[in-house]
């Protein structure tokens, strides 16, 4: 069964509104076992949207129509599919009454124009999920179905959550699940990691049953996706937990998290469990690794607080960095040393470097020195990290943290 | 000229990343006066790609295709387009050099699968621009244009606005120009502003010349767009100017930039004009203000550093807050002082309060002080901030940043 999304609305396309529909649309799909192979999006044009759902009839079983359907002018979604199923619409008189009742106990007065939403194609039923005044509608034509919900999302979700999933499922005869596990990883490239999985490509796609997907996300680590297609929840769970036995058997310690949790929140966790407290000393990324740890719900039980050293003399006067060069590793160092005792925490990480625009101390941009301090012992490594400044910050982010994580695995 | 996006990548369809790329894209071709009336995802499957691209081909002059450039087996955007160009891949070797040299330059190992992204269709022409290891293409196919761009956010808007636009443009033979400003306000709701400006509409308008949207954006400010079709650039300017100023007499001193300029930099060019430097002291936020600053670049002649106390320890032991409850007013204003003295710097804001998830000292969640000191004097006030813990951290972090703005231009 597959089943195709279009989304309906000229503000899609000029970017005023991001189509978060279709992705969400799209999800619940793949997790009810419906294949949905192509999303479009068309303005609110009747030539162009009729265009898109014959094209759509053409190659999948099913279409989620969505937008157009309010009561202005440009809503002409019912028009459009009344159209392509060769029918008329008719004045459906139980919504009249229900779209009626809602502004009569709003005690406002209904315009005329809200009886457009009221008009249904012949041959086609309305959900019975309506939190608007947009009823959804379920299209047959012939073996197929065309499904047509509103673009107000929480009015969508209640009608694809309510009929549209389980009359598809039933159309389908679906028994199958789909589910998928999103593990993280830092310290390989997408391509090393592809190079190292090559020799297990057969095992790990079982016949085309799973699928490995790479996504690299800044801040957020480089992200292996497994998705498995399965009889049962049981056995896609089995599968999956098979699955990524072995990518973490491959690739070792580079993956920090099985769960999609991000770094910062692993380093959290890690501290909690051995009872340390954690700060942090900062100039290159100048807040933005404290700023990370404590977006995390729960931070205030580990974390301790942060010295940002922008400035060469708080270096020196804050956290007793030697007076000298502070782009070096001596200096990333100390700032780590300096960040517990001057935030009196157990462990903690520190960063310095050239985030650009302009080199510094005669370093090219991208020259940067992470340092951990953990029992009272600091120390420190140079990295070179590319792109431009946000991403070199980002990336020495959780490269520090990837670091302390690693450290206190391995002193642990 | 219609211009279409064809956004590859499996994990677009299954909602596991939402596809940002074409609304940017929709937005970017409508301020350059190009029409783009579909836009379709599609997964990483050759044939299907391969039938929406000749699709896209059949209806539009041009096609910008995003994502499917990397480096692994799932990367097939090139093969498909050399295959609808009835063309063979080539390896270019200006781009094999440039990929070697990025990965010496981080003294990495290139793995052999690098080579695919230096293979470029016959009769393709590589973009300048090239961030990351994936050229984008230029890929002619008789009248009509192909476009190939990464599906990473900065590389492919790096490409778009350096080439993509602009061979558009010139393939159009486009005159009108379309043109747009963003003035940026914090203090008034949409609703309330929208009010204030109601009376002007008429002339704001200009007979539908020009139009105006407002667009929430958290830690960015509440947004003010002014769109612009003109005959000429000049012409769009002057309109635009008016605009601007027009909007600026009725909204006051809410309007901290008429040049799309984020709040901190605002800031920070406030404090380097009047000789000033500056740090924070944070506990609410936790790093987020100082990392905003930091990400400005040239922030380091203004911004010294920064305290982030997210333990009541730190702000007793190193900013000096007497001991008792730390989300008062007193409690911000002497973190605000602390700051000032702690770093060496002429002025600071500072702010404590409750993000949530749990109340602290008997207090909600949303309530925060926020607290400035200038030449040596401190003062703070109470707001209540809504939303979830990220928006609340958020919203604190302009609000304090404009607290600092307003009061530095009121002493000027």
């Amino acid at each position: 069964m597959r089943c195709e999304v279009l989304a309906v609305g000229t503000e899609l396309l000029l970017g005023q509104i991001v189509d978060t529909n279709s992705s969400w649309i799209g999800e619940q799909l793949a997790l009810a076992g419906i294949d949905s192979l192509f999303q479009t999006k068309v303005g609110d044009n009747a030539e162009r949207i009729a265009d898109c759902l014959r094209l759509a009839l053409g190659r999948s079983d099913a279409v989620i129509v969505c937008g157009g359907l309010g009561p202005t002018q440009d809503d002409i979604t019912r028009d459009v599919i009344a159209e392509v199923m060769g029918v008329e619409l008719r004045l459906d008189p139980a919504i009249e009454h229900r779209i009626r009742t809602m502004f009569e106990s709003r005690f406002r007065h209904m315009p005329e124009n809200n009886l457009r939403q009221a008009m249904v194609p012949e041959g086609a039923s309305t959900m019975a999920e309506m939190p608007g005044t947009a009823p959804g509608l379920v299209c047959p034509i012939g073996d197929q179905v065309v499904y047509a919900v509103p673009g107000v999302p929480y009015e969508m979700k209640e009608m694809v959550l309510g009929t549209v999933l389980a009359d598809l499922q039933r159309r389908a005869g679906v028994r199958n699940v789909i589910r998928s596990r999103t593990l993280r990883t830092w310290g390989h490239s997408e391509s090393g990691m592809a190079e190292l999985l090559a020799p297990y490509h057969d095992e790990l796609e079982q016949s085309g049953r799973c699928t490995l997907a790479y996504l690299a996300s800044g801040i957020e680590g480089l992200k292996v996706r497994l998705t498995v297609k399965a009889d049962t929840e049981d056995e896609a769970r089995q599968v999956l937990d098979d699955e990524t036995r072995l990518v973490c058997s491959v690739l070792g310690d580079v993956v920090f998290s099985t769960d999609d949790v991000p770094m910062e929140q692993v380093v959290l966790d890690l501290c909690r469990r051995l009872g340390l407290t954690l700060g942090t000393a900062e100039s290159l990324t100048g807040g933005l690794i404290a700023s990370r740890l404590t977006a995390v719900p729960g931070a205030s039980d580990v974390f301790r607080g942060s010295v940002v050293s922008y400035a060469s003399e708080v270096k020196y006067d804050v956290l007793g960095v030697p007076r000298g060069p502070v782009v070096t590793e001596d200096a990333a160092a100390a700032m780590a040393e300096g960040a517990c005792r001057v935030l009196g925490c157990d462990v903690s990480v520190a960063v310095t470097g050239v985030a650009g625009p302009a080199e510094q101390e005669g370093l090219p941009v991208g020259t940067v020195f992470l340092a951990t301090c953990v029992g009272g012992e600091a120390a420190a490594v140079p990295v070179r990290l590319p792109g431009d400044r946000e991403r070199i910050r980002q990336f020495a982010t959780i490269s520090v943290l990837n670091l302390l994580r690693q450290r206190l695995l391995a002193e642990a």
